[in-house]
């Protein structure tokens, strides 16, 4: 039975998931990077990034390398909301625009891009974006029939992810908890109260300072 | 040099300190016990509530229970909020509520309790509960200068503890976050963006769920 997956969505102590002001200069907002930071030393970034050979060496392989290198694992599609696909709004101008991650984005399976302006299908090396205008329900159909048997792995942004909740469409949810306080972005957790009567949790600090949480849906 | 030291503040995934809708009936609102069911089973809080002899036996002394205790140590005089002292609101109609805690209240010590409407000193077993209408560097000053040089425990509700936040007041805040999502009540976090840029955070995950975090601040 194929599986709605969230992994390494990651919030701040005061629960925002991004700042505010995002831009193109600024995909986070004014939170930076500093809601990634426990990703960026390990062996899984390091690898997705090619940067094998550089200062940093191969990665730390340690609790958070644990939990990031999950979020690949058997994994047949993705789900995203537009936000994530790109910062433009509104109408597309033109189909210019081919995602942040250059000729060969990390996903290599088909992503769902949820939007109220669709536009052709794109093929940018291994991963084939399509633009939809879905509810959850269908959306999640769509993905679980592209993943063929493999898991689905929801995207975010955070707004995305609280719209599956709330239809409690996800089996998985990971979330990694920053000691910062950002004041000001998108929070994730608005409207989800009792959240965990739905969900066993497991909670795991790392040295890193984050604290790693895993969701699973009681069956 | 006295410490001003916050203990065992208790928060929900989504930063609240404390339910909607507190009561005589409801002290912590619709949260109900649930930020304060990792404290009920340690030894701490089974010593205190003099339940020695029932079903609970002598309580746990894991993780939890290490930093519970710490709560009592060295402290000689406590700050809280009115809303900690009693459910009332506005002038008191009489001076015949002497707190939540019996004939011996927990904390041994003089206790300064913020007020805009003050009333006499109140001595109940060996507290005494002094209702003072004061700032937070004032109250701060009264305390310790009641502590004798010990610490002063700041005891909240969160609206007092985010004001000496505020003020930079606090050199040692432990917060317990707990694995629920409460929606909605009083948030520790708002208007504190960056905290952490004057604290240093250590961060503990018990097996209980909860995850304990310790801001020192910075010299």
């Amino acid at each position: 039975m194929s599986k709605l997956r969230v992994h390494s969505l990651a919030l701040s102590l005061d629960g925002f998931a991004t700042g505010e002001g995002q831009s193109f200069e600024a995909p986070f907002g004014h939170a930076g990077g500093r809601l990634m930071e426990w990703f960026f030393p390990t062996r899984t970034f390091v690898g997705m990034s090619g940067h094998e050979d550089e200062a940093v060496g191969a990665g730390t392989v340690g609790v958070d390398d644990a939990f990031a290198s999950a979020t690949e694992r058997n994994i047949g599609a993705e789900i995203m909301g537009r936000g994530k696909f790109g910062p433009q709004t509104g109408p597309w101008e033109d189909d210019s625009w081919r995602g942040w991650w250059g000729d060969e984005p990390p996903f290599h399976t088909p992503v769902v891009v949820l939007t109220h302006h669709e536009r052709p299908d794109l093929v940018v090396g291994e991963t084939t974006f399509l633009f939809r205008q879905l509810a959850p329900h269908a959306a999640l159909e769509l993905a679980t029939e592209l993943a063929d048997g493999r898991d689905v792995r929801l995207g975010g942004g955070p707004t995305v992810v609280r719209e599956f909740l709330e239809a409690d469409l996800v089996d998985h949810l990971h979330i990694v908890v920053v000691p910062i306080v950002l004041g000001r972005g998108v929070r994730l957790w608005d409207g989800l109260e009792g959240l965990e009567e739905r969900f066993t949790v497991e909670v795991t600090a790392s040295p890193s300072g984050v604290v790693h949480y895993v969701f699973s849906r009681r069956p």
